[in-house]
């Protein structure tokens, strides 16, 4: 992929939401706001992640807050840009690529609408290889490269610029302004060489969103089950089908935080899960036993239409189907388990791959 | 007054903790602070706020928070150095002149240390010639001067550069910040012109202060009731004596909030006077009548010393007085009132001068 036309955008929307496990935002509005960007501006420059030179000054953007909110107020437009210009202002020079922060529907389309809007290129890869609810649960911080400074603005127009003593206070600080600003901000943040974002980025998200996104398209023209072919293609496993019979969630500390439970059909007749969820999934249980858990991705698929359903967007009586997917190689290091595993999220359970609990039961 | 040496600083604190109004922080936490970076750097220069030239750069410094957390956690002492440096770094131009945001016990004193350890000149005046617990309420907002770039610093290392569309939003993106901070922040902001300054500033405010904690202080060497004397010195009234009965506060969204009830003692024995704060005392109602309100000045003396009690101070069993100070002019015209009249805080009385609520009663 070395360019991306408006004919691009919808299947990356949609493989990019597969891999935002939940969140990362609504594809329907990340693809309006990508399309409407590129419709207007041309197509967008795509830069392998291997290609970037080592002086090159590379920008991951991104939409920040509760899901629940931000698809009732999007951005308005401009706000990226901005956010691009601060982070120049604070650092003095100019930013050469825009890069995606996280995998999901909406924050793989602002970073697109920023690099039409800036005249940047992108870069095909991202800070995670999926989506995480929190600022420094990225694959930089196992680098030890700073979030700051950081930039926040609003649509209305306030900026805020952040230089905190680690990753995890801008998180903090950050997300209270997040809630200030009404749950929702666009923010720029990692600035990093080409050379430090050559170690630190996952390459291929661009690529591999357009591929999955496009496998959907497929298999629902094709009537085959695109949940199974997903899992099949990322080395993952289907873990269950059913009905959404209950979704409990409130907007609270600026995250959509909640738990959904699923009936089964089919072949899970009988059998419940539980989907628990900070934004993104964390943790899938079938009948009180973890079957799935972060840092691995859970994803929900429409069982009929193979499209990503959102943890946002989940409601009574949708008939699904949901996947594991093994998430990148660091995730689950040591370090990379203390960052995002489920101890990090209050569970007590001890971190397994999916691929491998998928063969106990 | 052209200078500020250590055996000012007591008569200082004191006074400016009267003109707190009960807010502005704890006296004699300031007055170490104070004293500590004068007795270590020197004394410091003070400038009329009539002497100001037109380009310079005048900057007011302060702590925002809960005085009930300030007051455990004071600043580690660097915080408002590296703020003025930061408001340098945003502005591009170096900052001439430190002054202080408002009067009170520790918000004149965090001034005095700042100008000592920058070696810079600090203005006597400030910015409202009382406290008020919110951002946007200093007379600079009633003359379109904008808080931003506004810097809030921690005693960690953490940083937050604000540049906002107006004042009441720096007030609400800073407290949320503050909370995170753990209730308590230095702050730098207001960065305004010499010209602007001399417009917008209440002169005198530091001669003021050492006037009222010197008179404060024979008055207890007289034996003679020093609230009286204040009140006469500032044209305001004796409103109370008595002793604290009640106290029910709590740090909520970053303020200290609470109510004091008060049983009169001598002329006023039978009586009930209650006092609504936030941070700075907002109404005192006498059985349920209005007898001072914001924005005039209700400030609460210990009985006995005449030493200031700040709200955070009140406790049960607490001998005082209390007195009503007419508010600088400005406060009492149309804008003024919209600001920081009652109808701001959720009261539904109308604003009545204090020395003619007097005159009813």
């Amino acid at each position: 992929m070395n360019k991306i036309d408006v004919a691009d955008i919808a299947d990356i929307a949609k493989g990019a939401a597969i891999l935002g496990a939940g969140g990362g935002g609504d594809p329907y509005l990340g693809r309006l706001l990508a399309e409407r960007a590129v419709e207007r501006i041309g197509p967008v420059r795509v830069v392998p992640v291997s290609d970037l030179p080592d002086d090159a000054l590379v920008l991951p953007v991104a939409m920040m807050g509760a899901p629940t909110v931000i698809v009732e107020k999007p951005p308005a437009g401009d706000e990226l840009v901005r956010a691009v210009a601060a982070i120049e202002g604070a650092l003095g020079r100019p930013v050469t690529h825009i890069a995606c922060l996280e995998a999901g529907g909406l924050n793989s389309m602002t970073p697109i609408a920023t690099a039409a809007a800036t005249g940047l290129p992108l870069i095909d890869g991202d800070g995670m290889g999926r989506a995480f609810p929190e600022l420094q649960m990225v694959l930089p911080t196992l680098d030890g490269i700073p979030c700051s400074p950081m930039v926040m603005v609003d649509e209305k127009g306030n900026t805020v610029v952040l230089d905190t003593v680690d990753n995890t206070w801008a998180e903090r600080l950050a997300r209270g302004a997040t809630v200030e600003m009404g749950c929702s901000a666009s923010i720029a943040l990692y600035p990093m060489t080409g050379k430090a974002a050559r170690a630190a980025l996952v390459p291929g998200t661009l690529g591999l969103a357009a591929r999955l996104g496009r496998l959907v398209t497929e298999c629902r023209a094709e009537h085959r089950d695109a949940a199974r072919a997903v899992a099949e293609e990322m080395g993952g496993v289907v873990l269950f089908t059913g009905k959404v019979v209950d979704v409990a969630r409130k907007t609270t500390g600026g995250f959509a935080r909640g738990e959904a439970v699923l009936a089964g059909t089919g072949a899970d007749d009988g059998a419940a899960l539980t989907l628990s969820f900070q934004n993104e999934h964390l943790v899938a249980a079938r009948d009180g036993r973890v079957v799935a858990s972060v840092p691995d991705l859970i994803c929900v698929l429409d069982a009929e239409t193979g499209e990503p359903v959102t943890t946002e967007a989940m409601g009574y009586g949708y008939r699904v189907t949901v996947v594991g997917l093994p998430c990148h190689s660091r995730w689950r290091t040591r370090e990379g388990l203390a960052l995002v595993g489920p101890a990090y999220f209050g569970y007590d359970h001890p971190y397994l791959p999916v691929e491998h609990l998928a063969r106990q039961s």
